[in-house]
């Protein structure tokens, strides 16, 4: 039996669907849904390959099907990446009004959608994330791009897929490694505007950890629905959108500063959490009892929370120098005023950031 | 005294004005405007920056100013110059409120406002075109990219800018050659929606090659509104736009073809306009009357009108299997009706559009 829940991203232009289920890759009803021309091509990676094209190319046989397969990891989200993604769409002569299919993690989402967003001047895409820092955030919402040697995500697009298929059986050949680098988006969310999320993932951590389907599935849907609200109401993040950058203007100095592919985005992600919630404690708006109880859910779920040593607070200021959502080069913050409420992008002391940089880890 | 026209560009997310007139970079009334940050960075190339980078520069003296120089010509309209701004933009670590200029013609336009749609997930930016054509087509109505080595224009976006500046003294410093290349874009609008102007183009046509500044501004401020009127009706090319590619999916295969720079653009069109023609009569809709008449005012403007001797049938067809219009994979071109009117792009036989690539200028 398939169980299968659907959750629609609500956008002024165009409206899609997210499904999250059980089987989905082998139940392809989506298929001539959301697909309206004859060109199909898979971007994926030669992880997920071997796991899950064959099952995804089998739902395909009315159509014109290529594949092109990158290198797994973060190091690949790249403007070479990218030229591959067009080069293969070239070689096969696929028109603007063929589908592009990102079957992978993150990093294929965002590549696979920013070479959708600029082939022929945009065309059609499919996101079918298949791990869970994918499934709930990166393939909801249409921000993709690749990343520059100098920062993170630096060169992209704002691009909507025409569905986002999840099939959470997907999860189960995931790593532990993979599968805590996504409870760390998870955990945001609880964190910037859902406490009683928070106060679940408390609680239900250990089954998260043990794969139990029905927790994930619950924790995947409520972390879609949380961001596909946020994404409804501010598509090209001109305000609100921008909570959903909790711990990422850190984590990004963290992956760029450590070289893309040696932390997870998400294992970045959690540590930039930590220091902005220290940073929100040293200016007042942050308890010290909640801090902790925010390193320990994050600990729990057997994540980092303390700063590479090797990245000092000088290299830390320079990565987040480079954040999207710096005015004229001046650093801005996501902070958070209590558990379940996140600020909009704040300007901070430098004396006060350069605080939780010193100090916050370091021991 | 400047003479000032301004027409607007009607979108239903965000309008802008097109400025046409003498003297118009130092006259920096536009700059206060239409730059609301402090980031400004100039991309321009080797020959147009000895001429007018510092007039322009001198207006931004408010700005954290900086600029890059590419070299000149379509062969350099790639995803590696597209690269080279994104790094100058991080090395000067802009925000996402920095404003990119565009200072020069069609190659430098389509490239900066590819370089701005993608850099932080889009920036704002500015057309100051500095030749005929991209005054009279490629700095209106948002369309942006680069070329690929299979296809021109393959990697793109649809990205429109703050506003046009279009000084029409520029065209004083502008050599024969480039200047025919833009009478090309002012003739393919006569041809597909407006029969008057045709006329008027038959009769002007050597005060234009003269530069006679009346002429040339009043030919400038047509075109603009015809293309102005074209892009508000159909932004994204689901429809009339298209129309716009007369001669272009014929021009694209010959630019792709013979080596990106060979042919100037709108020499290329102009060719691919009299193949078009000749098409259209093959087909019975255009009688060889007007087609002479298309010829022949083209051949007055100091245009090529036959095709490269070196590209047979083959290659153009190889070429325009990667036209953009296409749909599956199948050849789509716009035709003419008569003098002042286009068809919608139209699959055609393929027996006689090989007759066309065969017979017509082949002696």
């Amino acid at each position: 039996m398939i169980l299968m829940k659907k959750l629609t991203l609500e956008l002024t232009n165009r409206s899609y669907p997210i499904y999250i289920g059980s089987g989905l890759l082998a139940k392809p009803d989506w298929v001539s849904e959301h697909i309206k021309s004859k060109q199909v091509l898979i971007v994926t990676n030669t992880v997920v390959a071997p796991l899950y094209l064959d099952r995804l190319a089998a739902q395909l046989s009315g159509y014109t099907t290529e594949h092109l397969l990158l290198p797994d990891g973060e190091q690949f989200k790249t403007i070479a990446s990218a030229v591959a993604i067009f080069d293969k769409l070239l070689a096969c002569r696929f028109s603007r009004n063929a589908t592009l299919i990102a079957l992978g993690g993150g990093v294929i989402g965002d590549l696979g959608g920013f070479a959708a967003a600029c082939y022929q001047r945009g065309i059609p895409f499919i996101q079918i994330p298949t791990t869970l820092l994918a499934q709930v955030d990166s393939s909801v919402g249409g921000k993709t791009g690749v990343n520059h040697a100098l920062g993170k995500n630096m060169i992209g697009a704002f691009h909507q897929p025409q569905c986002v298929i999840t099939d959470t059986d997907t999860l189960q050949t995931l790593d532990d490694r993979q599968l805590s680098a996504g409870l760390a988006e998870v955990i945001k969310y609880g964190l910037i505007r859902d406490y009683e999320f928070f106060t679940w993932l408390e609680q239900n951590i250990a089954a998260l950890l043990a794969k139990d389907k029905d927790v994930l599935a619950y924790a995947i849907e409520r972390s879609c629905r949380n961001k596909a609200e946020i994404v409804s109401e501010d598509e090209l993040e001109s305000g609100i959108r921008a909570t959903l950058n909790l711990g990422h203007t850190f984590g990004h100095a963290i992956e760029t500063g450590m070289g893309y592919g040696e932390y997870l985005h998400g294992e970045a992600v959690a540590i930039g959490i930590c220091q902005a919630a220290d940073l929100s404690q040293r200016l007042g708006w942050l308890n010290p009892a909640d801090v902790e109880r925010i390193i320990a859910l994050l600990k729990l779920a057997k994540l980092p929370t303390t700063p590479p040593a090797s990245l000092d607070a000088g290299r830390f200021l320079e990565g987040m120098s480079l954040d999207k959502k710096n005015v004229d080069g001046n650093i801005r913050v996501v902070l958070l005023e209590k558990i379940g409420r996140a600020s909009l992008p704040t300007p901070v002391r430098l004396d006060v950031l350069e605080d939780t940089l010193r100090c916050y880890g370091r021991h």
